[in-house]
């Protein structure tokens, strides 16, 4: 046989492992810390209460959660997702602007599909989430990133990136945002930028993707509406997933637009994998109807508190002068920055092969290839203990390159 | 907003909604006899075994199963697969050499995705699966329809075409087959023709997917041998599914291929979904663990033979002289053809609102637009009664049209 590259698609050539998913992989294995994931605590997954939920839905109705399901997803879970989004101060009028994804990553992988054309200039924050360039890309957009500060991106920047875009006769499809607790930064977009925002989208016409996995973790006060609840034009997707508030391992979350969207999203769904499992989304209804969800949280945002602050104070006690960090309301992540002469990633293998640590090296979230000399730190994964060590052992491996 | 449509990319904009689809949509809501789905009897899914099996996975590893999983898939039920693979008499080394996908659908979307540039030159028989042709769709091939006869497809057309296209100096990337009991035919490729396509596919150098749902039910003695085990390049790339041996709700298949495929799989999966669920591959686990589908199929098979052979009766009581029909030795489809003056689309519309009984129009299985007078009848879903009465009133919007 030939070699087996020749018969690849262009795009899949493109597809890379990446160094650092090698790295970590065998992070599990071994005695290493790791900091590097985006993973919840298995403490706050309601074991016993998704096992009443399955039973009962497997014994009235395993013949129908068993069976193939619509690709726009078990009625009664958009249903129940209607009242969730209520609760959370968004207002669905009808489940036929909601449709069920296989996780957020099909989301992302569907958004792509849908309305990424070769070339297409596609918004991101500086840094944004990883796994949400990893899915655009595959349809070859083209990147413009934002500059942020701590009250998220910068508007007049923005401004000036679509004015020249609109002088160069160029389009923007999409602006992509996690505007809420960001992944990676932590960072929380204030409420007059949104406001801005989305004076700006309906100016220069584009449309906003509000990813939204974290606003249901904040642990301070925090006055901000959706993007969602601001948009009057219905240029918002907003999506969301069941991973940080229920379980990962169900992959479920869906998406709320308006109709037309939906309707070109259950298409592109029937030819990805024609419908979500209906026996998990049974258990995310089961969740919601039952308050499952509701009681859970306090709980779960109580432990993510706790975390934070160790962290933040072991981050305070241990990294040396010339290092700073963001210190996120809520969400799952803390963004650092080490001395400009340190390359995070060039760090990383020292990191976890002489001092069992491991972090994710800031670089691969920005599509402008900065953030040499950053990190993400995960908080919410890892117990108590391995907080603090954690951090003095890679505060360790910084001093030694100072 | 200017406006939905002008954002969504050229792929989108040619994903419509199928009048058929449209059509079916709404027989599940009247009172109109279905033989238009590919859906298992519900009396096949062994709904007490899995609940016990997803109780005692939640139950001793509720934290792994909800939490993230790996992209290539859970290690046990790949190990469950490679013995479960050997008693279908496939043999599998290694684990990884396999793949969970979250349905055979995904794993069409993912060999799309991994294979397919625009132009690219796509074998497929005439008629094949739908839902294959839309999920490679999307990725822009050019299609060469296969015509096919008793024993599947005719090699001398295929060795035709490929000459043809090696003139041209055009390549073919692959050949995609469900070479046993296929959908919608019935047909199953002999074993000569196995070989020989074997030796084209070496001659030529293109690769073969085996689809392979349907090899589970067979009802008569059949002689083959699955191509992945006659092939001795690893040219082969073989996926089947838990849909009709356990249950479709589980969105659960399987790819079984060389190494350095299943890799490149890996990164695309990564950006479609992240992984498949944790929990649902458990309960495939335990299935073939416990022995759960080694002891179904035997009864599923008893009764879907039971079913094919009633559904073949009754199209000979029925259906009038000029129409012809498949004599499938297993699967879960019959396909027929009625005088050539009738358009079985224009015909459907009819059957469903004057007549209440649906099939799927099988011109959408042909890539060449041909099979305006032909359907697809399955018998596996509908019970006895339905299957008989479902024929008749058929038969009387056919004599209708005569």
């Amino acid at each position: 046989m030939e070699d087996a590259y020749n018969f690849f698609s262009k795009r899949a050539s493109l597809m890379k492992a990446s160094e650092i998913r090698e790295l970590l992989k065998w992070v599990t294995e071994g005695k290493v810390i790791s900091l590097g994931g985006g993973m919840p605590d298995p403490q706050t997954f309601p074991v016993e209460d998704i096992l009443d939920i399955v039973s009962k839905g497997l014994r009235e109705q395993g013949d129908k959660l068993l069976q193939y399901g619509s690709s726009e997803g078990l009625k009664e879970l958009r249903e129940q997702l209607i009242h969730f989004m209520n609760w959370r101060g968004l207002r669905v009028d009808d489940i036929d602007n909601i449709i069920i994804v296989s996780g957020s990553q099909q989301g992302l992988d569907l958004l792509g599909k849908v309305f990424i054309d070769r070339g297409d200039i596609v918004l991101v924050e500086l840094p944004t989430y990883l796994a949400a360039i990893n899915a655009f890309e595959i349809y070859e957009p083209q990147f413009i990133g934002l500059r942020m500060d701590d009250e998220g991106i910068d508007m007049d920047a923005l401004e000036g990136i679509l004015k020249g875009l609109k002088a160069k006769k160029q389009k923007q499809k999409f602006l992509y945002t996690i505007p809420t607790c960001q992944n990676p930064s932590g960072i929380s977009l204030s409420l007059d930028r949104r406001k801005h925002l989305l004076e700006l989208a309906s100016t220069f016409d584009f449309l906003i993707i509000e990813d939204d996995p974290y606003s249901f973790f904040t642990y301070e006060p925090l006055e901000i509406e959706h993007l969602k609840s601001l948009d009057k034009e219905g240029r918002v997707i907003y999506m969301s997933t069941f991973s940080k508030i229920l379980s990962p391992g169900l992959r479920l979350g869906w998406i709320n637009a308006e109709e037309e969207f939906i309707e070109k999203f259950e298409l592109a769904k029937q030819s990805m994998d024609l419908c979500t499992s209906p026996l998990v989304q049974y258990i995310a209804y089961g969740a919601i109807k039952e308050g499952v969800i509701q009681r859970n949280l306090p709980k779960s945002k109580a432990l993510y508190k706790q975390k934070r602050d160790r962290m933040l104070d072991a981050l305070s006690q241990f990294f040396p002068t010339g290092c700073r960090w963001t210190k996120p309301i809520g969400g799952l992540f803390i963004f650092a920055w080490v001395p400009e002469k340190i390359d995070t990633k060039e760090m990383l293998q020292d990191c976890i092969q002489k001092y069992g640590v491991a972090y994710v090296p800031g670089r691969s979230f920005f599509v402008d290839g900065s953030g040499k000399n950053t990190m993400r730190l995960n908080f919410t994964y890892p117990n108590m203990e391995m907080l603090d060590e954690g951090i003095k052992r890679i505060s360790r491996a910084i001093k030694e390159r100072l």
